[in-house]
């Protein structure tokens, strides 16, 4: 039943039936959170035997460093060589840091606002710009913001961003960057096609000291048995000669502990050597003991990916409980539609337009908090105020089931409010 | 015997002893490292039982929340509880973060650079200046230096820096501040007077965003029965309105775990502020498991206190080993001077005039490496060319009494030499 067929009278008629459904939710006073891509308990309780100090042995790392004391700059060898089989990256082109990839992040763009990236600071170069693959992670917007750094929205379909339109702007001079996540995106889940990762690794911009933060957080988190494959972009980059125009990053946050993971950084020859300089100067090393846990843990990339399909087990049986409710409640209707991601951690739902804000306003009415309306667009503002990222993970699978219901509630009574006028 | 006494034969002659000495410790191929404040093999063995994971409990930090998952920006209460305690400053005021202290005053001069103290940012301000106690930490001066702050040397004597000199200098606006280690002074091991904390506290800087860097790395780490005591530098600021001027920071690098400690910083209602709006941007969160472990495994001030007797008393025996040497062996020569700490993990030597390079470079021909002469000083210039950092932590008692033979022989050779021109 297509919600936009139905006559005005059909329509007013099934607005006061969802609404009389909505408000006995709304008396129920639940209190459910959809709002951040949080593992769930059940997930945090599969890596605790990562704490057993008996993987610590007698704490030394393999060239022969003891990780309780100070130093290692860059990370113990054991600790990269494991990233470097995850990332396909030389070790001696990544460098571990501490509990988050976002710190990384941060501390780069600072890096370039005030030392410059092979050319004036950043700082002192009026009205410099970033392109932003929408719908896009609120965390990236809000560093770009936080350092004054203006954002240009790029759409996206499933192969990924909008590449001629991205080969058109980075014409100016004032583009500095792009920051995406290619795998499994936040929010859609989708991953960049080989053709977008091959352009973007022929991009030719003005800018010389032009960066792409390439967020790989979720490269080896698929939750189907169908997986996801992205091209390396450090190889189609040296194909162009321009592997400096790329700072990847992930970390093990969603694979150990989120609070307490490992973060990683990959670039080129000569980013490594900038970001090293900078860091004798910021730190003396990261924390080592985590590191040799983490690897004495989990071994080598087999070892982690026999890991991380207990995690799918878990998130496969959430992401089904949301797909499953929107095929059934919102399939045909004409008012919604969705991705159906092979991994990652969100899906995104677009719904009828103009109802995003009001959907959510909804929902946090009766008790569901989601990621707020236009979070998924640099400056929090949607065009179209459509896009809802829906994060399935941190509820348990029965509080999200009843979330879901609600949502679904919302979307349409959103959709019908509009249509109506 | 003073050395200065001497006729040139009887200099002569002593030279060519010394260097026969010399020369059959050169012999001997050593390897001993006195270079950094690192603590030593048995030091690291005190705090292995913090690892077990049965501290961890259910992983609840007490405001209910799952240390393993993202979020809590500023540290868990009990964590904030602890510290609060050490450093006698209210929880609402403190935040906690990752491993390394030095980090945190990175972080804190990068943001100036960039927002500003609550005025034009530093970067947009040129010839902005700070303040250098002397002799002071490298570290320290390595992070001006790479910001381009232009480093002012302050002389100190067992008061504290010259306050006379800083009440003058902070007369001019490019003056944004001072940095220093207010207690066991890094590298002279002594402890600012009342009085000079009361004078730090009354300043009346021309800059509005001035800010004092009280890194106060040493507040528990004792050597000596006899503890020097160092007045609370926030209850002087208060008498004084000044609470904005200072951002103290200490860890637990040398109470638990150097490379695996946890940080934190203690500041001004106002500046708290400003930080936790930087931090929203560059973290969810620190290390909250290792936060907890810290917690459950130190418990409280007594605790720590308890734990540090124990770093104590390796640590004594290491400086009497280094002390007893300088006495016996230098003592009235007219050569050298020395600072005989309570606490802290340095003990500053002065040599002959001009001799520092000397010393330090024939200790190193011998097998033995010591902090570079000049280290103490903003660009490594000691302009007397006669401060050495002497770092007694490191090697075993055994490793140490041989190197502390070497340096005192290199002292008294490369004093003959000068002496002789």
């Amino acid at each position: 039943m297509n919600i936009q067929n139905l006559s005005r009278e059909q329509l007013q008629e099934r607005l006061g039936m969802l609404m009389q459904e909505y408000n006995s939710y709304k008396a129920l006073g639940l209190k459910l959170d959809m709002s951040r891509g949080k593992p769930g308990a059940d997930q945090l309780e599969l890596t605790n035997d990562m704490l057993d100090p008996a993987l610590l042995g007698d704490f030394k790392a393999s060239n022969g460093f003891d990780v309780r004391n100070y130093g290692v700059l860059d990370g113990i060898p054991e600790c990269k060589k494991l990233f470097s089989e995850i990332l396909d990256v030389a070790p001696e082109n990544l460098i571990v840091f501490g509990n988050a990839s976002l710190t990384i992040m941060y501390d780069y763009i600072a890096q370039c606002m005030l030392f410059g990236a092979g050319a004036e600071p950043w700082a002192k170069q009026s009205g410099i710009k970033f392109l932003c693959p929408v719908p896009g992670y609120d965390r990236h917007f809000a560093i770009l913001e936080h350092f004054g750094i203006e954002m240009i929205n790029i759409p996206s379909n499933e192969n990924g961003p909008d590449m001629g339109m991205i080969e058109e702007l980075v014409k100016d001079e004032k583009v500095k960057g792009v920051i995406c996540v290619p795998m499994y995106s936040n929010p859609s889940g989708i991953t960049y096609s080989d053709e977008t990762v091959r352009r973007f690794a022929a991009l030719k911009p003005a800018a010389k000291d032009f960066r792409v933060i390439w967020d790989n957080a979720y490269c080896i988190h698929h939750i189907n048995d169908t997986h996801d494959k992205l091209l390396n972009i450090f190889d189609a980059a040296k194909e162009n000669g321009t592997e400096d125009f790329f700072i990847e990053v992930t970390s093990t946050s969603k694979v150990t502990f989120p609070g307490a993971g490992i973060s990683v950084l990959a670039a080129s020859d000569n980013n490594i050597k900038a970001i090293k300089s900078r860091m004798t100067i910021q730190t003396i090393g990261y924390d080592k003991i985590n590191q040799l846990r983490h690897v004495n843990y989990l071994k080598d990339k087999a070892g982690v990916e026999a890991h991380m399909q207990k995690h799918a087990a878990v998130l496969k049986s959430k992401f089904d409980a949301v797909l499953d409710a929107f095929e059934s409640t919102l399939a045909g209707k004409g008012i919604a539609s969705w991705t159906v991601p092979n991994g990652g951690y969100f899906i995104s739902l677009d719904v009828y337009e103009g109802c995003a804000k009001r959907t959510v306003a909804l929902c946090k009415e009766a008790g569901v908090t989601l990621t707020g309306a236009g979070a998924t667009y640099p400056y929090g503002k949607d065009p179209e105020d459509k896009n809802i990222r829906i994060a399935p993970t941190f509820p348990s699978r029965d509080e999200l089931c009843k979330a879901v219901e609600i949502l679904c509630l919302c979307v349409e009574i959103a959709a019908i409010e509009k249509i109506l006028g």
